[in-house]
């Protein structure tokens, strides 16, 4: 888990800002639920192998007492690995006072107990917009449009939306005859072709107890499909994909074609699964095809609701905000807000009045004022201040920083670096 | 812990956006810092009884094999109770990228297993500016100004600020001559004083293992003291408090006088403890008088900086973010930003792309606009519309909602309250 330098948080400030007001524009509005929900509502929620890697939170006083020394025993509250399975508890005890059709948003931090690596933290931030209560694939059209407009706003040129559809990969195995029994082993292994390669995911197929005639199937299809700008009609009907799937995908390709315009590619991807288990229909992944990662995922997960008792249709796009912090940062993106900074000192107590007096003026102007005593010699200020301004994480893009010397005898300005103009004190 | 509302999240996000432009303006930025926190760094941190109310995270793996069943054992992290004693382990670990004085914004959720109540929950957000890094009184006079102005923006008017002094209650035990073995005790009890009153303050402190002449001097200083506007100057003289203290609380009063101007009311109440262990200087207590609750509160810490290893100055103001947002609810405040509602209403997936043209005109025009399919009936979406405008979490304050149906024949506006102007779609 980590820390947040001052001029990380401007950054994700920067950009919460912008999704939030372009998500709002759209119509969703912000949600929010606890951090912490009852452990039996996120184990068995079809969140996959995150529900391995909840932090637990143990009982307190007399539960744990009475508790055995088993980890199911010890605790029953764990702390949300997503926002998705929160929404669904949310939906079904909030029914009454939501609108018709709930677009939400929701904005904040989750946990999973993993190994951390580059742009993979133990706590990190999500921001998922979802449409709760809408049957047709206008809901996944605005989702990928509303989503894509925000990228845009943050200046992620070009990225790429590859998409499938669990109905497409249910036909697929269905075709190919697999067993009911199999279908989530197949499926795992698919989810493996970037890291193993199409040949590897064909080797391991076959140490499956799948019938050779299935692997023949599979390894056919494997070899062949490849991410395409056009559906692939024919294999549709080849395998037998009903109707209503097939129209949502060709909607979905139709909005790629408008979306070309803006410089966005869509990629129909039979090799994009997505690890929960919850999704039942299109699934999306975004990704920035020059800096090799994803920055977004989406999909449709129409029985999630019932789940908790107020069966609706839904669906979700969830961007990966500390990916997108990462890549941003990286370019020195966000900087929009910076202000200049000035720093007001005072030799006693009793100059208060006048700073204040002061720093009202100038807080007026746009100006960011502190106002600070002189404890410090004013050289090991300045020069701590000109140090800050070479490490971007202090000093915040300000174009400029000066001090001043407030002191009964008149006001002192002294210039830390930039451009300082006159300031009239 | 407790789900949002739309409404509810508009109300928070308001005030956070006028809270941290204020709090910017002057130089503030805002760091964050995980929502989980060693446990040994909690434990022992001078937080009082809050350390008694961490929510425990459990071990997980070999590391809870080998535990034995003392929850001491079982768990080794643990959520953060405030963001004071997080702030001191940021400081001293990210000491070399900040500046020479820190002034930090930290705004998130804090845990604490007590008992819910009105206004108090098991999460909570807090809202705090710290002040590391000044000595003087300077860091407190800011605290208050900036805060101040934060309130008067979010249209709270006529608060009472109570202050004290840490140094002041040492000094009055002092002079009672109180063992320092009871100053503990005493001043718990003495923190009672709005619970219990005067006079049980005065019994409950005969039960304690206090001298005779100690108790004596106590009651004759609880029966006598009251906030005051002016200082009670001869007694800070008569119970020996040190200059510097005196110094302080005459800069203090000064800003108070200032204040007054603005409707602020400064008090001087012997009352005001405030329970954190870790506070050595100037306390403070902000209050709205007319309902009778406290909505902020801070003080200088200054060693608990060292404890992480970093001994430094530091204050500290916390906005009491859950009781001014239950205040501005009541008075049906922070609708500033509503928008008008419209929703476009598709026959088809097939109309999405003229929906979206229609869309990108009137979201220029400061309308928030939604599409959506026609697969519910378009009287009971005009009607659960209607409802959701007369409840208020659900409409948020917007001026006028229309559904536009539109069809390849000719689109049709229909109201759904407020004053539709012509939206020539």
């Amino acid at each position: 888990m980590k820390d947040y330098l001052p001029g990380e948080v401007q950054l994700r400030n920067w950009m919460l800002s912008v999704i939030l007001e372009t998500y709002s524009q759209h119509g969703f509005s912000q949600i929010e639920t606890p951090a912490v929900e009852n452990l039996d509502r996120l184990l068995g929620s079809g969140g996959g192998e995150n529900e391995k890697l909840i932090f637990k939170i143990l009982k307190r006083g007399d539960k744990l007492d009475h508790a055995d020394g088993t980890s199911s025993e010890l605790a029953d509250l764990g702390l949300r690995f997503d926002l998705t399975v929160p929404l669904a508890r949310y939906y079904a005890n909030n029914f009454a006072k939501l609108p018709p059709v709930l677009r939400s948003i929701q904005v904040g931090p989750v946990w999973r107990a993993e190994r951390p690596q580059r742009g993979r933290l133990r706590q990190f931030m999500q921001c998922d917009i979802d449409v709760v209560g809408e049957a047709s694939v206008l809901a996944e059209l605005e989702l990928l449009s509303v989503s894509l407009a925000a990228i845009s706003r943050l200046g992620i040129e070009a990225p790429t939306l590859r998409f499938n559809d669990r109905r497409f990969l249910d036909a697929l195995l269905s075709w190919a005859d697999v067993a009911t029994s199999e279908v989530a082993a197949v499926l795992i292994l698919m989810d493996k072709m970037d890291k193993i390669g199409r040949e590897g995911v064909i080797a391991e197929l076959s140490k499956i107890a799948l019938d050779v005639g299935s692997v023949a199937k599979l390894e056919t299809f494997i070899r062949a499909s490849a991410a395409s700008q056009g559906l692939p009609r024919d294999f549709f009907v080849e395998i037998g994909l009903e109707g209503a799937a097939i129209a949502d995908l060709e909607a979905i390709a139709a909005l790629g074609d408008a979306a070309a315009n803006d410089g966005v590619k869509f990629l129909f991807d039979p090799k994009v699964i997505r690890g929960m288990g919850y999704y039942t229909g299109p699934i999306f992944e975004l990704t920035i095809d020059e800096a090799g990662y994803s920055i977004g995922g989406a999909g449709t997960y129409d029985s999630m609701m019932a789940r908790f008792g107020r069966p609706s249709p839904a669906c979700g796009f969830s961007l990966g905000f500390e990916r997108i912090a990462l890549y941003l940062a990286e370019r020195a993106a966000g900087d929009k807000v910076a202000q200049p900074e000035l720093y007001l000192r005072c030799e006693s107590p009793r100059d208060y009045a006048q700073a204040k007096a002061i720093s009202d003026i100038l807080i007026a102007q746009g100006i960011k004022v502190a106002i600070e005593g002189s404890s410090r010699k004013l050289d090991s200020t300045l020069k701590q201040l000109r140090a800050a301004n070479g490490a971007q994480e202090m000093s915040r893009g300000a174009p400029w920083v000066a001090v001043v010397e407030i002191s009964a005898t008149g006001n002192r300005v002294h210039r830390v670096f930039g451009d300082v103009p006159d300031l009239a004190v």
